[in-house]
């Protein structure tokens, strides 16, 4: 029986994450829950999963409920939670919060030697040399909890890791895939959002109509899995959710409906595999295929770039990005100048080469408020 | 260093091994040679490799020639020289023979503990469970060298056994695939052995016609990896080369491009893989999928049948496919009485359910005389 913890339980991947533990009654059991404030969310997830702990971020809904809270569960709340909770002693820590409170979290949970299932993407990506040397130091692995990584790391088994030729991450493309950079310069912020397939929050919708989302893939990879060798290519059906390619020329790719319940039951039952009960997998789609053009869509290489120069260089690109996609929302910069200051502010900004998880917070906090002050003086 | 020796070193699979053998001069060194009557072959193969010992089926060949060998070889000649050569003492015996021959050189090989990689495909088919069986005595394993089973076993390596849902072989379809069974009463030899997109033998090319050559692969399969948890779908591309799926629903699928070269360098090279000096690939093919359609091509499910009955019932069908496509390319059958005849022999031929090598070798015999008597009377 593992004992699971996780920080984000009311949103998409926490409850995902409920729903492959209440599948598996022999095989899970839920030590831990944390919110920010969706304190209804909460309770009711109390009641079914019957956890020791919980945790409540926003210290406003925690005090308006706290008398709501059983005498049988211990409730931590305020800034802390997330470490309170992350602290505790349990098999996996699923952190499925988004932002940059992710980091601390991880931080916390891998110094005392708890593996993580990450969902969360700020900190691979801001903090990948920091996470990833603390875990390297507790003996622990960091399980990706994303269909792009999880299928790399399905893909992995295959070979030993000297015998890695390239990563190849697959990509949708987004929803102004083939258009031009003069298109492009069009695109409003209700374009970018209605996305064709998926049903998606604002913010990781402009991601992927940028192709940032495959840029932070990018660099959640290097950290993941160790390697600079990572390629990508357009594949607009998501089936083939992403492949590994050996030095003999063989690739292996991984296969599934898109879910996100596949990935996080297997980062939760790993190393075995456990029975998911879905409908046979039918191959009814044409699988095409093509290079990505990086004269449009620049974000991925730039990525690459940024993992070369590493330091501080991969929080500044977060960063940026966070703010310039608040500023494409509220209209104040166009389509294409995320990219465009994204760029810019990274030939910019200072750089920090080794820098402590104190730098990482400030580094995103300055260069974060740094282009919101200036568009919107 | 690894010492291998190749029954059928002028065949095709014996000179793509050689191919391998050639870029690996770290990695490979070659013991013995066999060939069927081929010298010049043999002689330029044994000037380049040196092995240690030949061996010539023909008597006759080997009489004629068997001056031009020099001292320092061993020549072995006549119906035991496949036996003798499979008897060495080397790490890897490649069977790459075409025919029932080849089974009672892989069982002279399992017997002794020598690793078989295996790319004659009758002795599986004609005598899995004696060849399963000793080798599980020996604690060896078979090593496929065909790109459906090395695919296979490649994506097995991601998960454990007791996880496997299915093995999903894929399919070109062959020539005629889409045609109803109106048309293949027309179908003619000349036609059948214009296959589009590969220049293969008369009897393989019929056998990918019929589909004969898909029913193959899972018997082999099941011999091979233990479980007749097989389904096969149409990928005219022939791109995926099989694929395996997890009880999660998480499917593996291994890519190359079509050589028969990367499956021998993966079996001889296992555990490890070793760099294959290919072009890197390219995903510029639209890859495409459909369901068998088995009321025009019944041979893939007859081969599951013939499995559940088991003892002889596989080298009857092996037996009647042999003699019947000997028969089509003679005029004396039409191709629609290919998988007819193949179906009533099997429904009248005696059953033995625990076959010896030799029961195998007469039951082979036996089946195909009857029918070529039957049609050249």
């Amino acid at each position: 029986m593992k004992k699971i913890a996780i920080l984000g339980s009311s949103g998409s991947i926490g409850i995902q994450t409920l729903n492959v533990v209440r599948m598996h009654p022999d095989e899970f059991e839920i030590t831990a829950l944390c919110v920010n404030k969706d304190i209804d969310t909460l309770r009711k997830q109390i009641n079914e999963f019957h956890p020791k702990f919980a945790g409540i971020s926003d210290e406003n809904a925690y005090l308006k409920s706290k008398d709501l809270f059983a005498n049988n569960i211990t409730v931590f709340s305020g800034d802390n939670a997330l470490c309170d909770i992350a602290s505790l002693d349990v098999d996996i820590l699923v952190v499925a919060v988004v932002g940059m409170c992710g980091l601390r979290a991880v931080m916390c949970a891998l110094s005392r030697g708890t593996t993580v299932a990450l969902a969360n993407k700020e900190s691979l990506v801001a903090g990948g040399k920091l996470v990833t040397d603390t875990a390297a130091r507790a003996g622990k692995r960091i399980l990706p909890i994303d269909s792009e990584h999880s299928a790399v790391w399905q893909c992995l088994h295959c070979g030993f890791d000297r015998e890695l030729k390239r990563i190849i991450l697959t990509a949708s493309g987004g929803p102004f895939y083939g258009h031009d950079r003069n298109f492009l310069q069009s695109v409003t912020p209700e374009m970018a959002v209605r996305h064709p397939t998926w049903n998606m929050g604002k913010k990781i919708s402009v991601d992927s109509a940028t192709m940032m989302n495959k840029a932070l893939e990018i660099i959640e990879a290097r950290w993941l899995f160790d390697t600079e060798k990572i390629d990508y290519i357009i594949h607009p059906q998501s089936i083939i959710h992403s492949m590994v390619e050996y030095i003999d020329g063989s690739i292996i790719a991984q296969i599934a409906k898109p879910s996100m319940e596949l990935p996080i039951q297997y980062a939760l039952s790993y190393p075995k595999r456990i029975k998911y009960d879905a409908a046979e997998f039918k191959f009814d789609k044409n699988l095409t295929f093509s290079e990505p053009d990086e004269s449009v869509f620049p974000l991925p290489k730039l990525a690459k770039q940024v993992l070369s120069c590493g330091g501080n260089a991969p929080c500044v690109f977060n960063a940026a990005n966070e703010a310039c996609v608040q500023l494409f929302l509220d209209n104040k910069i166009g389509f294409c100048d995320i990219s465009i200051n994204i760029e810019n502010i990274l030939n910019t900004w200072d750089f920090i080469h080794n820098p402590t998880i104190e730098d990482i917070y400030d580094t995103f906090n300055e260069v974060y408020e740094k282009l919101m002050t200036d568009y919107n003086k």
